[in-house]
């Protein structure tokens, strides 16, 4: 039996930003997809009625609240892009998937602070659950994961999923600009939010590591364990100086196996750059599939918009035309084991990058000196710029492999003498290839 | 209804090369993968019952012939692992799909050479017909064509889809050496076949890339349309030469829309340093799907050997447990549109590489230069090297856009002439970033 193509799909979407114009918009062209049966918008929900969205809502039936268009006898898949992980998407969420109706979602926050709880709904009404968009937008790495990856043991999954993050790094090592400046440049761009605290946090690229960590390691997601750490405290000096030592500064996300748990932190690292991260620039996301028996997998292409994130939408709702629903994290969900563990600082060795702006007076360097080397923390390169007129002199050290704790003392003793200016920036240097 | 999990499917694997091997051990080692059901091998049929393979065979039933593998009772999916357009490869898949029995196959030439007929009798019988481990390796851009990115309009996919010809190009830039010593190399290192026909001649990769064209672009399979070349011609020196203009010359796979058709091609081009396949070295493949509304996907992995495509082979196996097959071509295939038309020779506009050794003679460079020019050909950049000890200078030429047949024109022209000592290459220039 060939899966039943002559089906008509009635959407209704809830929550009508950027992602769900794009789908509209795509709904309107699905004779140039290739689609495996037909979809038709029927009901809308979102917060105003009358924003101005460049699509033309008005011949769908509109509904003030979207657990009621979940319920609606004339949608047959609700397609969450409220977003939050709570609220009212959690709510229209829960309600489509109690009563049996399919859901595609572009939401990682609710997935990877409730996926659990929503999985096991929808295994138990055998609804499909589906969110390749909540994820590196148009690059299809949720459904590679749980599907065509199924038969690989993965080690480790990496990668930048934040592309504003990624965006502003990448203008402050191309124009030297300050942090702030940059943000809002971004923002007048659309490439962060008004609000950006989601992005520059690191959370978002913590929710998203989480759900490529459940699925590609069979974990039970548990946002509590994830280290997140954002961008908001690196200086424009830092970038340029590691540069100068060939590297790049990325947020990187990933999660690995470290004995019986699964390890999953977001933060700032340097890259080399000939590492295939370092290469993702401005908003593109990437995502680095490790395991056996392939070794890498690289997938890299924009990780959010309006168009990416609704293709994204799509692919999803092609798959309901494919067949029964399968566990939305890969193994249902009773499965999942509880592999997620947060990285124990104590524990954590590695090179590191120091950067930082010393104060302008005889012996500081040699204080510097002196706190690393008294913590047993051997310096492996360093630049010191002139300070110039501005009385502090840009300094970046790259550290042998150490205890970060080690650092983290000098640091503290750095503080007390007031040898820099400004607070030291601890990076972690990305020593594999 | 959720995905019937509880069930073992029992395959056959008709050929037992070393993906074969691999696809044993992988089923051996399923406990750590994420499989949605069981697997169990229970007959495999090869040439040798008893050559070496590092796994263990005895205690699978044997069968002599694949096709009588393929029709037990005992066997629920046959793995066609064979390889070749004909012969017993085919029959095997015949046998199969029209027993109704799902096939999962790496067979690329079968795949590109009779996918019609083959996707025919899959959708004939409801059998499943999977072939990701036919292109790309272990990068799972099959399915993702197919299913997450059916929301795409693709307009161009391209990449390197032949590990051992980028292989050779690597270690040809690498080492200098020429083009039979780096391949006697790759042969001794088990990169290359013994025969190495398929893969240096480009047609592994033509088989490859109008498997991704007809998926990606709901078209019809028709080999004869491809252009093929390969890179057996490429000597040294253009590698070396073309490096200094920053470019790296590489073996593209390419198919794109031009007006109402497909073109579909394979050959060697120049590609930028800071152009996304340019760093895919090695045995890696890449591929990159552009398309609105997503802009540029990149998919790079391993795209052969044993573990990767046997990957492959076990996330089609995966599958199979999720429910009803779809057309393995996308598309239905009465749907699929003949599209795939030859690239018209006469219409090749571009930029050209021109590569060659000039006779060491008083005015052989003028003569050179007045027969391009008479051709109107004008010359944008260009290297020429000392003739040294050899008696032979070699020469780079990067042409400014012009018609391929004007550069053609005048190269014969040049061989009237006997301006040169060898049979210079004409490369075209991939000018899109």
């Amino acid at each position: 039996m060939m899966a039943d193509r002559a089906r008509t799909l009635r959407i209704g979407i809830a929550g009508l930003g950027t992602v769900g114009a794009g789908l509209v918009k795509l709904v309107e062209r699905q004779k140039e997809l290739r689609l495996p049966g037909q979809l038709s918008v029927s009901a809308v929900s979102a917060r105003s009625r009358t924003r101005e969205r460049g699509v033309d809502i008005s011949k769908f039936r509109w509904c003030d609240d979207p657990v009621e268009l979940a319920l609606s006898d004339d949608v047959d898949v609700v397609v969450e892009l409220i977003g939050g992980s709570d609220g009212p998407a959690k709510r229209t969420v829960e309600a489509a998937l109690k009563a049996g109706k399919p859901v595609v979602s572009a939401n990682k926050a609710l997935i990877a602070e409730h996926g659990v709880e929503m999985a096991e709904l929808a295994e138990a009404s055998g609804a499909h659950l589906l969110f390749e968009a909540a994820v590196g937008g148009a690059i299809p790495i949720v459904r590679a994961l749980r599907n065509s990856l199924s038969g690989v043991v993965v080690s480790r999954v990496s990668g930048i999923l934040n592309g504003t993050c990624n965006y502003i790094l990448s203008e402050m090592l191309k124009t030297g600009a300050a942090y702030e400046t940059v943000l809002a440049e971004a923002q007048r761009l659309g490439y962060a939010e008004a609000d950006p605290y989601l992005d520059v946090s690191g959370m978002d690229a913590a929710h998203k590591v989480l759900i490529l960590a459940s699925i590609a390691f069979g974990a039970r997601p548990d946002f509590s364990q994830v280290s997140v750490e954002g961008v908001s405290e690196i200086e424009a000096m830092d970038i340029t100086l590691a540069n100068k030592f060939d590297y790049s500064i990325k947020l990187v996300a990933e999660a690995f196996r470290s004995g019986s748990s699964v390890l999953c932190r977001v933060g700032p690292a340097l890259v080399r750059l000939d590492h295939p991260l370092a290469q993702v620039n401005g908003a593109l996301n990437a995502v680095v599939v490790e395991g056996e028996p392939v070794g890498r997998l690289t997938f890299t292409g924009p990780g959010a918009g309006s168009g990416p994130t609704a293709a994204a939408v799509m692919g999803d709702l092609a798959r309901l035309f494919e067949g029964p629903a399968t566990p939305p994290l890969g193994k249902p969900s009773a499965e999942l084991a509880r592999l997620i563990a947060a990285p124990n600082p104590a524990k954590d060795q590695g090179s590191f990058f120091i950067g930082a702006k010393l104060a302008d007076r005889p012996g500081v360097f040699a204080d510097l000196a002196e706190a690393l080397g008294e913590e047993g923390v051997s310096i492996d390169k360093l630049i010191q710029e002139s300070a110039g007129d501005t009385g502090a002199a840009p300094v970046a050290i790259l550290t042998h492999p150490c205890a970060k704790a080690a650092v983290q003392r000098a640091l503290a003793q750095v503080a007390e003498l007031k040898i820099t200016v400004d607070a030291p920036r601890l990076i972690r240097i990305e020593t594999r290839g």
